[in-house]
């Protein structure tokens, strides 16, 4: 696909369709752990464990600061495992060089991975260097629940929506990125939201070890599309206010479909936490902000704005990938 | 690099350049664990975690038989695992899909791997699904010692070294499969040996609870290359008699550069386990055949011919990979 498209469905699908097709050849993860379909595993010996895999040309462009494409390739893969009640400790890190890609960029890559490691205390214990004509980087991580793992499953009707942080900003800031000129890159707050995502791991603990938390997922597809997750995997419904969503200062124009509300809903990878919870939390968990933004029902899903029903179709899906 | 070609040092110093660049910005590995160097890391929650990625056109060709590939995507991970002195439990798969893949090539991809899963006792437990401009697939696999882990720094002066099941089959199959028409390519024992390898998981099991291992890695990069990480690893030398190499029957140049010795001597990827002890082993443990080939000695790296000294320069090395 060309830069800055939206994923037409059609690539959605076929995606999905590799995924049904391993399903369905695999089938049920055994061994007694919870397989294929949350953020992460859940191993019998008490283990979460994820993978995340980043391509040039398809997830980030060889002109943009390595430094940021570094971090982030740890961070993604680490908010899986947040995103599970749990926090991350150990990385594998393989990547797929071309000839033409510079040891320099290399080394700032690296200097990235090493800042997120150091930021979220996570250790690298190995992994595999292979030439490849596509340059890409595969990260697995290896973590722990802080009490028991929070799934996509559990949401209860009645239950809050809450989301961390801020949604939109990743977006708003990879279409910075397609846009600017490469010496520009490192100084808007938006690129740096899409190039440093955060990792919410000291909120999370609090939430797990003072409230009831029923489930979460960490927003990397896009609000709308995970919060379906939730819903599809729970077998409820939700009722969403629009304009409740945290989303950043800056110019807005105010419908569903305008800016910054359709980054927010539709833009993903701002790797927030979206979790369900019965109970009435402060503005501030953690350090982090976390608002209220709607409700789980018995079934619909319905997107409001300003207490009216919205069609779902008009909101603009996909901003994730090129 | 073109197909067939030997791998010139210039690359190997690349890689290597690579992987002593993650060392020095990352360093040591945290946490406790035993990280970058051996064939898996030991976790401190006593798990042997391991990765290795296959690209087209460099570790394989979309033209090779997928069944084989899946499969053999999965063995070298879990031979990892079985070196360490391990059983593989657990899997993740990363897929780096080109849209010209087809789906049907991937269900049989997909069939490969299920069987290495039912022949090793792995469960997949989850991965991620790209788009890439390069097929690649990328597998992580967690095991568990059966008792302690074996590393490649434990070999002492006087053990003996020796070998599972046969060397230079691998190397021999490749050679078959980059010469031969599609057609005919399920058919050679030799091309099975490189498609299918084994991973010796009940021979290890038996290794270590009957008898004294002192270190042990598996034959991926070619004998000589893995006996020199023991080497390395442990400090010491070794002496070896080339004609007590365990290789295939078929034609034969009795000479050390000849074939089949150089395929033994430097081919790669046929996954045997090299490892030392001190125990005069019987021929067979755990249902495989195990062939003493030589000491482990204090210093000096000899490689005999009938108990002659030979060159070591003068063995081709690297058919790893095209």
């Amino acid at each position: 696909m060309k830069m800055g498209e939206k994923i037409p469905s059609s690539y959605e699908s076929r995606e999905f369709l590799w995924i049904r097709r391993i399903r369905e050849t695999m089938g049920e993860a055994r061994h007694g752990g919870i397989g294929i379909g949350d953020d992460a595993a859940f191993l019998p010996e008490g283990l979460l464990w994820t993978t995340d895999a980043m391509v040039e040309g398809v997830h980030f462009l060889s002109s943009w600061p390595m430094d940021g494409v570094g971090y982030k390739s740890l961070a993604s893969s680490a908010s899986d495992i947040v995103a599970m009640g749990g926090f991350p400790l150990y990385a594998l890190l393989t990547t797929g060089l071309p000839s033409s890609f510079q040891e320099k960029m290399y080394a700032t890559f690296l200097h990235g991975f090493q800042r997120a490691m150091q930021d979220f205390g996570i250790a690298l214990m190995g992994g595999d260097t292979v030439r490849s004509d596509a340059l890409f980087f595969s990260v697995t991580v290896l973590g722990k629940p802080f009490s028991k793992p929070l799934l996509r499953s559990g949401a209860q009707v009645g239950d809050t929506i809450y989301v961390s942080g801020m949604l939109g900003t990743s977006a708003l800031g990879l279409e910075t990125l397609l846009r600017q000129e490469p010496k520009g890159k490192e100084q808007s707050s938006l690129v740096r939201a899409h190039l440093y995502p955060p990792c919410r791991i000291m909120m999370m603990q609090e939430l797990v070890v003072s409230y009831t938390i029923t489930a979460a997922i960490d927003c990397s597809d896009g609000f709308v599309a995970d919060l379906d997750h939730i819903a599809d995997e729970s077998g409820v419904g939700y009722e969403i206010e629009i304009t409740k969503l945290p989303v950043p200062e800056g110019p807005r124009e105010d419908v569903p479909w305008g800016i910054p509300w359709r980054y927010a809903l539709g833009g993903g990878e701002d790797y927030e936490i979206i979790f369900t919870s019965p109970d009435n939390l402060p503005s501030r968990v953690g350090g982090v902000a976390v608002t209220p933004v709607g409700k789980i029902v018995p079934q619909g899903r319905t997107l409001l704005w300003q207490g009216h029903p919205i069609e779902r179709e008009k909101i603009p899906r996909g901003y994730t990938h090129f």
